[in-house]
């Protein structure tokens, strides 16, 4: 069987700045999530902000069946041109999952078309994650909810379309709830956003977050694109005798 | 401009047998909501289960808009006929609200199809109401939360179909989530659910469970009926040539 | 890797009455749709109306991962035992794929709560099936679109809830559309709903009807059950200090 | 009671250059939509590519309940910054109605994050448009169906993310149909895209067309904002003792 390609990319900036969070993930998260999603069928490669092209050039995109996108401070620094090529592929097929404060980055916003906005503290509070859709193929596996020790509040309301679905709603101990875990179709591409992965706490080493973001990835990868008319699609199927 | 003919249905159980729920709603809970909905473009009805036919005739209901109900104990001492009459009034377009245990109500369980299961506790803890759907007509006037002081818990995975619009979700103390504020439409249909009012708390008393359900009450007063095709639904309407 | 076990019922009335019907489908419809689905990832069984508890006991039910069900002109001869055991069992994961007059059967009308009406025609039509959703599991291999030679006609207004996903929606030639396609959920239970199969036209052996229904069987297969909270559920999770 | 404060952009370009698409639309296609959608309760001006800022200033906006929006030919030469201002007033609640074309302009195309592609000829065909939806308040007072006599044929797969609500459901004589009446909200404004409208043909005059449009501005109107919380936001509504 065919591996399913991943990408992880990582603005990788606090990893370098700031000690608390070098201790944490010392290769960056994109590194940590690599070795914690490392598994039989999947074939993992990392880019960053600082890559020529951020890593992200129409080859590795070609080359990638589904991406995963941590941005938090530097979304801006992601070029115009990079964040609108991954737009492009994830319309043609290409999985995509934005993790917390990808929400607003780039390509999450302009494949949404809303504002993205939320409401946010950090305050160390614990979070406990919800299933919703126990029949949805993300949440196989997972207890009908788990606990993350420590996370940054997300709270509602988010600026988000109608999600084709909702898997998991988070509650927070400081008394927000929060649509974590959503789903989104734009053309034939996947999308999967999940909040949890605050830089200043260890959460992508969690067993659950590391389980959902899996499955995430198996339910966006792609199929083969339906064929398409070709130009035969100016000429009527049938006979117009108006 | 014509009044929203509203009618709300109680078992009105609780309220005479208990002496704490008889003290905090004397006359009953329908009786309360009716006295807190009040106003003028609202002419409302009580109806219960101990009047005959439970007071849902076919010409109340021919004469209600929308219809409130609040059931908890007594759900099977509702007739199938009656159940099956309120069922066919809402798929025929009248509105339709189902209050906190109502979810295993005979008429909403037969309206979704699921099984309407859902987690539950009595601890007397505090819930705050999260509105998801700025937008939505049932927000409006509301704050993006509000608290009930107690309330019996609701908790997720709750079985309900997707609805077609989640307007408000619940933070428990407990820890719970819960989709408490839900939207759906079943043929020409509006019907929706809302968690608050467990009998022992006096919450259809405050303020913002009333303002919700007035809302609810306004979206989902039925339009006049579209005209049907008549007899001549089995001619094609183009010439058919196979 | 384990089969999907499937279960084809079917009527099985207008094949042993009408001469037309038995020459299309001598065996029934069931035994035809159990050759044209063959395949190496199925175990197919089938079963009647006339079979002892219409052959859906719980022993056959509790060893089916999805059920598909042709019903036409003897809707009501299914026993409400039998009914129930079915909605049961895909609220419970089965997966259930109710094909064309099926719209009308007991157990799709009771797991969608509404109406399930549509308007018809018998005038030997041909019909096109359109792909209005290319991502979905369900169009993988499909074509834009492919052609039904002679279909009976089924019109708008469906009276159907908002299907989770809209996956086809089909032209006739006589002047209808019809979402005909259409997936939705019921606790864990996943149902494809899906209009070819007129018991006078041959179009279980169409080759594209048969990828849709193939397709459908995969993506309706249930996955294991989410592990309950047993009997702590009544316990709050966090500290209640109210 | 107030009334609706309505804006009609049009690029108002081939009513110039064409001399069919003039005599059908001498003052523009615009102000032809302005007379039959007057009423009582609409306030309606015009706005059009050609003037300074496109008509389309922040004072202009700010005083927009509901925008229509056609364009075809033009879009590109909409500035980017007008494009993101109406994008903004979408999101901060103001109703948008992009009609035929108008599924490629730079607001609708921004607000939906998808291709918004489709599959077009025109050959002069009829189209039937169905409701698929009797219970949205947009068919109200609508007939099943209705024809359109003349139309270009716009077909699917429509580059769209899930609508909230699919309002109708077009056919074409030439063999497509198409999802041709769909509801969105980004934040909260809402969105109906409504597929008539070719330049060529009159249907800007057509009393159902018409209809649908008015029932539109009517159901995208703003409500009031909902307050925000505010510099409050950072503060736990709950003691966090983590």
């Amino acid at each position: 069987m065919a591996k399913i390609k991943v990408t992880i990319w990582n603005e990788f900036y606090h990893e370098k700045v700031n000690d608390r969070v070098k201790s944490i993930y010392p290769e960056g998260m994109h590194a940590c999530l690599k070795e914690g999603l490392a598994c039989d069928d999947f074939e993992i490669r990392l880019a960053d902000l600082d890559m020529p092209e951020h890593g992200l050039t129409e080859e590795v995109l070609n080359d990638t069946d589904v991406l995963l996108w941590w941005g938090h401070c530097r979304h801006d620094a992601v070029s115009d041109e990079v964040a609108n090529r991954v737009v492009a592929h994830v319309r043609n097929g290409m999985g995509f999952i934005p993790l917390h404060s990808a929400h607003y980055s780039k390509p999450f916003t302009r494949l949404m078309g809303s504002t993205c906005s939320l409401y946010w503290r950090e305050v160390n509070e614990h979070a406990r994650v919800w299933c919703v859709n126990p029949a949805h193929p993300i949440a196989q596996g997972l207890p009908q909810q788990f606990v993350i020790d420590h996370e940054e509040c997300y709270g509602e309301p988010f600026g988000i379309p109608q999600p084709d679905d909702i898997v998991f709603i988070t509650w927070f101990a400081g008394g927000d709830v929060f649509r974590g875990g959503c789903t989104f179709t734009r053309d034939r591409g996947k999308i999967f956003y999940f909040h949890p992965g605050h830089e200043t706490f260890p959460n992508y080493k969690n067993e659950y977050v590391l389980k959902v973001i899996s499955n995430a990835i198996r339910w966006a990868a792609p199929a083969p694109a339906m064929p398409d008319r070709g130009n035969d699609y100016r000429n009527p199927l049938e006979p117009v005798n108006d």
